[in-house]
């Protein structure tokens, strides 16, 4: 293919090749029908294929085939179920091959800075390492079928507030540790045919004109070898983003980008070389969905809508339960919530998709029980009808239970602009009052795409979090709530008590088109862990209807280098009465180190099925990166030499079990001794202490003992005193020369050691 | 004065006017004897007057003449009492014209930033607004006697660890809106005679090295006329700090500073000119020390111990009173805990003096009541002795109520180092826990120069924060406990549940020689207000043995310029039927805000006292600074035109009355429009119309028209768009030519709009 590609660069011309940088239309890539370069068909994902008529908008945002939608991506993730997301990749694929799609765009990989993020739904994680492995394997999934995909919106995309103007200020370890991090294992495993540029600048430059991040970092280091599309309109100077690895300019642009291009080799700002690679990189893709293409391809709607259940039932987090789930057969239930006739199954923009169809979650609670309706509220509005409210109150007094289904409506969360609060519509919250006044079994099932605030948690039983759960949710809703499965999903991102507990609130969504990520890389639990705020529902947090063991925690070795890894074993138990899936967790603490580092950090993680009173053991594979933290003086991942817990647990607030590991690092970090280096940072040094006796003698200053009391202001004033100053308070010590010697010598025994260390 | 100091200047060789910038010893000035130029002396302060002997040691850490020791300004700023800090600056002021000191160093304006800082006894406050007033007062009282004081740690000196060679990164705004504030307001105001540098870089440069800091903010845009000194031992370079400002190195360099100092004028990186505004400063301040000093000058030791009680007195904050408080003359107290028999009533470091005399705690309390003493734990041990404890609980039990004086002891903050954490001694919470289950008639009486965590605050039923109180503090709570007076301090910091909570935990103490103040603005209450975190002990809190009502609230203007001013006045009635102080604390907020500000601000505050049932109005006069933020833009403050809330209240947390102004800005800001201004932000623009409507006719964006619905995708889309993707996304509307055109259009006519309103 690579000689194909390169024989055809040869013929083309220099508008050919410029033409291919740019999207022929809304969805399709150009082709040179005279070289036999086809045109090829992207569309939206990623938890349902968006394929439009040609009749349709331009825009695109409108109607498309029927495909099936599976739960958006805040429900795949609360599965951490590598597999199943996998599954769920696949048969996208398969709808892809039956609609002539060569690449679907998605998945979604930015990270959950800010709960009022109105595309969270669309995302995975606050987490970079679950985020990062559930978008691996829906790209393994979608590509395991010969269909691309377009890891996306990269990076730091993490609010729709002005997405396309705003500045995100990120220093660079979080960028690393934390925003790329999301990307990088994704793109490094899975290698998505596309990666998409997202709208948003970051430190100051647009990303889609970026040379640091769409090569630098993302081709050069983490070896991507598809291309780089723009997100739809993201391109501001083309020739400026086509130099940094902007390879496809989408949609359209009308002759305007290739022109732009054109000129700018033209005029010599840019080479020639650059148009060739990025058209090189967008061929070699295009002949790959070719090569891929599967005649006559075909999917079974009803199977992919059998998988949209199963990923539903996992997707959902049962966050709490007094004893009242799963609901007996024999109860009378009183369904109550407009959402029980009209789900809100998907969020809204360009993912929203055309459903093959739609269960609804009455009927498929009323194949269970013995089930009334009412309508509770109007769903297209936040005022409290007084009317509903009575109707939902009798039905639920008539009841042995009532599930209310209450949630965000479409207009709280779409692409395009983030929320303002957490709060549930009030007509929502009046019923929950209103239901939970007359009886006492109350579940709350929610449906939105991202944490709410629950000043009413108290006046409920159990509530079950369903997150938007695809077109078939009914039926995934009826099956936890009657115990067919028990719920096995857990919290992919913590709820917080109140908005302002977010770690992003004080700098949230910035000031005109700046947002400064202040908080750094204390996203998510990292934050609420460190600054020990206590969260409604932590990350990693979800119930079951059985129980789980842990024990034996092993690790194959104590200590080890950042060269080598270490498996840690549990053993997992299901001790309850029933089948379950459980969700086991690694954490990462180091235990000290010279730069600021969060309590713990998720470095694992698995999801087992276990029958009652089956046992099995879990293993994970810890290396270097487990451990590391990004150096920017190294600009590498880099391990600090010390002591790391390992801990097990069943969530990020419920750890069961831990064990700690000696790492030692292989790579010389040399500091370099200077005039205000301090007495204590050079005291242990065998050719220090000559110098800092003759340079105290006679002065009242005076190293402590080894060992003496810590907390001592003279010990504490010389160790923190520069040399320079040292030798300043005692003139008749040592001189300004004397030092300056004392200081290379220093230096050059430090660098010595190093050598010898490397 | 000025005429003579140049004539001298004249005279002087260049190894005399290099010689004036560094000191003759640990605590003198040089003179020139020959030009009849004397050598004064300065000393450490602030709380009182450390004077060493000359065959003291060098650092001049140790023994000193007696003096009266007041409260640390942690307790004096809880007093909120202007005229109270001056008179005890005026008396430290008499203090020096007895001792022939013509400088006495501090106050210490530092902002609070984390409650863990080593010295934040020596400083007033989290608020910058009360901490320049406290400031202020202080210098006022010092200089009326003819004395000068140094107002320091100039500047963002926050901490003790590694105060040598950190590196505080602080964003513009935070400086100048929290760290600078703090002592702008003194400079402005009170004139101190000098400014001591810090030890610390600000922003990658030594502050002692700072052009920005010591030059162009303090002395030009300031107006600060007297000359600054360096922190003793800040000197890096002498000749870098002499070009920036520092015009006086502290203490002696034996030659070294002005051998650098001639050597760069003599090779020409230093003008002579420099060297002599220097001189001409540091001469200026000698002269007039030595006209106002005072001959055979005495002051009354016990008329100033006397002003130490009544100091102390207000300095206490009552914390928490579940009606035991003040304690009845015929009940028999318990007095327990070391503390009552060696009290701790100031910190380690340079500030701690040798007191005139050093009233017992205990022995002031029995001449009150009948009141028996137990040890509890021994101060110089964090061990809990289980004898001392059981001999504490028998006092307990026979008494009708039991005192417990427990703290801070010495080891655990001091000048040179920060705490780790915020407990209290072991042995102390034991005793505390022991004392509480044997009586619940608990009064804990906290000595300690910061916050500690009080997990046992529910097994009392009073907590006096007794801070540092100095020499008289014995009969200062002897006064309070019994209601001599009733308790009038308040809290001038924000106490944490925990000290993770604090805004500055994530970035405290930085790594390394950096630290990030990443918690920008959100300083304090600002912080705990806006994150809603709910504090221990909120800013401003405080309790009184009597109650007071707030009531008629007035503005003399609804609407004003930012040229203009406002009073505000409110009446406050003593309700209750003892008489006593209350400090009344006023807050602005800004209801609407282009920059993220915080909750709430201080921007005024008065102490009055009242007899029962004597009512008097509060008047605060608010001009510009009130509502203003400081905007990097104009490098200036600046008031956004809007409305802005004005609360009375009688704590952060305890708002009592409200009434909102409307404040106009009279300045100018003009944005430019760009390809990348948004939609939204210029569609209200008369000029936009017509360019919107041609760009997007036949496009699927449209603008929704006025007041429709806020929460709708596509008019979030749009406004969101920046013009060049508005026209990208429609080929058939505009093209670039034209929008370049629009641009510069709308451009001239904002510049002219701008220029018509100013």
């Amino acid at each position: 293919m690579n000689q194909n590609v390169t024989a055809l660069l040869k013929e083309m011309t220099l508008e050919e090749k410029a033409g291919m940088c740019s999207g022929l239309d809304f969805w399709h890539l150009k082709g040179v029908e005279r070289l036999g370069i086809p045109s090829i068909m992207v569309t939206d994902g990623p938890h349902g294929l968006r394929k439009q008529d040609t009749s349709a908008d331009h825009l695109g945002l409108f109607d498309s085939v029927p495909a099936t939608c599976f739960p958006s991506a805040a429900g795949m993730a609360s599965s951490w179920n590598r597999s199943l997301i996998e599954k769920v990749g696949a048969a996208l694929g398969e709808e892809c091959q039956a609609e002539q799609v060569g690449v679907l765009l998605g998945p979604g990989a930015n990270i959950k800075r800010s709960p009022l993020c109105g595309r969270n739904f669309e995302y995975f994680s606050e987490d970079p390492y679950l985020s990062s492995e559930m978008a691996a394997s829906h790209i393994q999934g979608v590509q395991s079928q010969g269909v691309g995909t377009s890891l996306k919106h990269f990076a730091v995309n993490n609010q729709e507030h002005r997405r396309m103007s705003v500045d995100a200020i990120v220093d660079e370890r979080t960028l690393r540790e934390i925003y790329l991090a999301s990307f990088e294992e994704a793109v490094k495993r899975a290698q998505p045919w596309t990666v998409m540029s997202s709208y948003n600048k970051v430190n100051g430059e647009y990303v889609a004109e970026g040379k640091r991040l769409l090569n630098d970092i993302l081709k050069e280091e983490w070896g991507f070898e598809g291309f780089v599309v723009s997100d739809w309109g993201a391109v501001n100077e083309r020739a400026d983003g086509l130099a940094a690895g902007l390879e496809l300019e989408m949609p359209a642009s009308h002759g305007a980008g290739e022109k732009k291009v054109i000129e700018a080799i033209q005029n010599g700002t840019l080479s020639e070389e650059a148009l060739d690679r990025a058209v090189e990189r967008i061929l070699g893709i295009i002949f790959k969905v070719v090569a891929h293409q599967k005649e006559n391809a075909a999917y079974d709607k009803e199977t992919h809508h059998l998988l949209a259940r199963e990923t539903a039932r996992e997707s959902m987090v049962l966050l709490k339960n007094e004893a009242i789930l799963p609901l007996s057969r024999s109860q009378k239930v009183a369904v109550i919530g407009e959402f029980a006739q009209k789900p809100r199954y998907q969020g809204g923009g360009s993912s929203h998709i055309k459903p093959t169809k739609l269960e609804n979650i009455f009927d498929e609670i009323a194949k269970e029980a013995d089930a009334a309706y009412a309508r509770g509220y109007d769903v297209s509005s936040d005022e409290t009808d007084e009317a509903l409210i009575e109707e939902a109150t009798r039905a639920a007094r008539e009841a042995d239970a009532a599930v209310l289904f209450v949630g965000l409506p479409d207009r709280y969360e779409s692409e395009g602009y983030d929320r303002k609060h957490l709060r549930l519509p009030a007509n929502h919250i009046s019923l929950i009052e209103a239901v939970s006044s007359v009886q006492k079994n109350v579940v709350v099932v929610l449906s939105n795409g991202a944490p709410v605030e629950m000043p009413w948690l108290d006046q409920t039983a159990a509530v079950l979090e369903g997150y938007l759960g695809g077109q078939a949710l009914g039926g995934a809703i009826a099956d936890v709530l009657f115990g067919v499965v028990s719920p096995s999903g857990k919290l992919a991102e913590t709820f917080p008590h109140k908005l302002e507990h977010n770690p992003s609130h004080l700098n949230f969504p910035g000031e005109g088109d700046k947002v400064e990520y202040k908080e750094g890389i204390f996203v998510g639990y990292r934050y609420y862990d460190t600054k020990r705020i206590e969260p409604l529902f932590p990350f990693g947090f979800g119930l079951s209807y059985t129980t789980f063991a842990y024990s034996d925690l092993k690790v194959d070795k104590k200590e080890l280098t950042d060269q080598d890894s270490v498996n840690v074993t549990v053993n997992i138990k299901n001790t309850g009465s029933v089948a379950g899936h459980e969700i086991v967790q690694l954490y990462v603490r180091d235990q000290e180190s010279t730069v600021i580092r969060p309590e713990k950090e998720l470095k694992g993680f698995d999801k087992v099925y276990l029958e009652p009173g089956e046992e099995t053991a879990v293993t994970f594979t810890l290396s270097k990166r487990a451990f590391a933290y990004f150096n920017t003086e190294l600009a590498d991942w880099h391990v600090e030499t010390g002591t790391f817990t390992i801990f097990i647990g069943a969530s990020s607030a419920d750890l069961r079990l831990e064990e700690t590991i000696q790492v030692m690092s292989t790579v010389p970090v040399v500091k370099q001794v200077h005039r205000n280096t301090t007495v204590g940072d050079i005291k242990h040094h065998p050719l220090a202490k000559a110098f800092i006796k003759k340079a105290t003698e006679g002065s009242p200053f005076s190293l402590p003992e080894e060992g003496a009391e810590e907390n001592d202001m003279m010990a504490a004033m010389v160790n923190y005193l520069p040399l320079r100053a040292l030798i300043a308070f005692n003139p008749g010590g040592v001189d300004e020369a004397e030092m300056n010697r004392f200081i290379d010598e220093l230096n050059t025994s430090l660098k010595k050691d190093a050598l010898i260390q490397s």
